[in-house]
């Protein structure tokens, strides 16, 4: 497999555009997007596990009821959450893109991405769609990118192929994340697109599979959002004959689909609003992967230790203590713990306890911005990992005046 | 009751001291305290729920299992935690005070407080004693309180007094906050002496009542200690008739200890690192106590709502969105909000749904250093309260460099 061009509009029979229609006071942000197949594609999503969710989850899963779509309509800049109109007006951006494509409205899927409590400005959005329709394109995947972001700071966009029976099959992917990323549910905007003609049963079982071993791995700041989902769409144009059951091009699948969707997630973590470092830490010799994948989100979503490294400080105890409030049971006494990046490594904790280490080579191992904290339970086989990013002055920064 | 000075020295018989023996470079800053209870006391304890714990715990515990003590040596600077030889020290830590004070090292206790993972200084203890030992005093309590600090910027020290059996009854409670503080534990440094005379069994159940009151729901930053314990001292010597039932004078010693816990909790919170605000989130009308603390301990953990208090930003779908994550089951349609402070306060979220507001009016609220977020979940007729502070620019200050 290999990473090509094109985003989302990589797979064919894909178009996207993205444009500005007014919902941000700044005219040079786009704040609208669309993805659109050409024919019917069957489609499968995971949305936030919060009690409060916005309305575009309402209509997107009851829209997905009968597992297939044509469209997905996504603004930035307006949550619809917590509005008593939000449904109607989630509703209505469907039934836009639905009459000037002369598609179904249950073919198109709507998300929302921005300030909670503030009524959408559906004119704007109305206004435009004419102008969204018009620019789509075959390679109109980075404005649709683009104009999905909210405090990102670099666009989300990538895509695979694999060749399945001689075809090459096309994976593409858009994200949109920052802030109120936290592990265990659909944790942000997320877009994939891709050619396979496959089961609808088996797209599902290999997205989800993705997902948990992706996004729902990474943390950015323990908040679950009210809005986020992932959606994949599958066309069937690449032309392989239909994968209907778990044999050699299934795995091709899943493996292509998992690779892109850990890409994504790294670069989610490692654009954490106000992050200066993605932080990998990997777990071994846990007695389970759940427990080896619980033990890392608590490290990484320790605020002391996103703290430390930020600070540059090797501070370890602190992923020992992150460790011990983790709910996983185990044995303190027989823990390593070593700080690495790139081809160094220091080991700083062996059974438990502190041992002398070089506080030189630490420290450049921690100045370096993907630092990788590895952790051996010694207490069983298997291996876990979880993604987050540092814990910045520009994150209180960011999110001290959020609104404004 | 009213409140009186001289914090755990207030109460008959007790006497206490803090020098500087060595554990800190800063000669100005005492780093090891004594607390003293001139005959048997009853004790009652609680330790940190972390898996990792330090070695101070596991002495103390073993020390207490007699249920009395007469001694506490504090020491902080150095956590004692994750060191091979930790148990060893604090071990030794008590039979310092034993063999000075000739009374049985099972009757001492310990705990520390300060960096993990960093070999005890054992001998600057041991030399630091006899002076620690000469400085008691009847008027020693703030020498303690000062020597069991670390990163707390105001000293944590209560006395208040409640008449039983027309005897004169104190409370003292000296702590150490600050980072590190969550929910559900005993979260910090806490420790607390009377003059009360109560059966162990009442005098154990009415502490931990109060804990579970005041500190267990404060969270500073979500990260729960290796260290943290509260204990308490009962000596008997107020002279009052011995409460060995759930009577009267039972309930007047209740809500004494729980008024001065809650007084040492707000103080906790208000004084978490890099913090410039206590906020208080009061939830209304829930389905049980336990929905009500969870829901709003949710609220005061959010990173993002702490953020925004921090910059003074009415972000209220926060308020929400940390609802839906809590795990508490409820009609996000039903949730009103509203931001408070002194006698001003503005309603911003009715039913779930946006309302207009003075954004003038909640940016007076919110600059006052005493927020209370007031949440009505209008889904049943149990409160509770959750305490915290806001996240700063110095937090991540301060926890950038903890080490150095």
């Amino acid at each position: 497999m290999k990473y090509v061009d094109g985003g989302v509009t990589a797979p064919k029979g894909f178009k996207a555009s993205g444009v500005h229609c007014g919902l941000r006071a700044n005219t040079s942000k786009k704040d609208l997007a669309l993805i659109y197949s050409e024919t019917e594609a069957k489609a499968s999503a995971v949305y936030t596990q919060n009690k409060v969710f916005g309305a575009p989850i309402t209509v997107t899963r009851e829209h997905l009821k009968n597992g297939k779509a044509r469209a997905v309509i996504i603004n930035s800049g307006n949550a619809n959450t917590c509005n008593a109109d939000g449904v109607v007006k989630a509703e209505k951006m469907t039934e836009f893109i639905a009459e000037a494509m002369k598609i179904s409205k249950e073919d198109v899927l709507v998300a929302s991405t921005g300030v909670i409590g503030q009524p959408l400005n559906i004119d704007a959005i109305e206004k435009g769609v004419p102008e969204l329709i018009k620019n789509l394109s075959y390679s109109g995947s980075l404005d649709a990118a683009t104009a999905i972001l909210t405090t990102d700071t670099v666009k989300k966009e990538f895509a695979i192929e694999v060749q399945i029976d001689g075809k090459p099959v096309k994976i593409g992917y858009i994200a949109k994340g920052s802030g109120m990323i936290h592990p265990n549910m659909a944790t942000l905007l997320g877009f994939i697109t891709t050619d396979i003609s496959i089961s609808e049963e088996l797209l599902s079982e290999a997205f989800k599979e993705s997902v948990n071993y992706s996004l729902n791995r990474v943390s950015i700041d323990g908040d679950t959002s009210t809005n986020d989902m992932v959606i994949i769409l599958a066309n069937g144009l690449s032309g392989n004959k239909k994968i209907t059951s778990k044999e050699e091009n299934y795995y091709k699948f899943l493996e292509a689909l998992k690779d892109i969707s850990l890409k994504i997630a790294k670069l989610v973590a490692f654009d954490g609003e106000g992050a200066t470092k993605l932080i990998e830490c990997k777990i071994k010799n846990a007695k389970t992967t759940e427990d080896a994948v619980k033990l890392g989100k608590s490290v990484i979503m320790s605020s002391l230790v996103k703290c430390a490294v930020f600070g540059n400080d090797a501070n370890w105890g602190r992923i020992l203590c992150a460790l011990g409030y983790s709910g996983v049971d185990f044995s303190p006494e027989k823990v390593d713990v070593k700080f690495a990046a790139k081809n160094l490594e220091v080991p700083v904790c062996e059974k438990g306890s502190s041992i002398p280490f070089s506080e030189e080579l630490a420290l450049e191992i921690l100045k370096q911005d993907e630092v990788i904290i590895e952790v051996n339970m010694n207490d069983g086989i298997e291996d876990g990992f979880a993604l987050g990013c540092d814990l910045t002055y520009d994150y209180v920064k960011i999110n001290g005046s959020y609104r404004t």
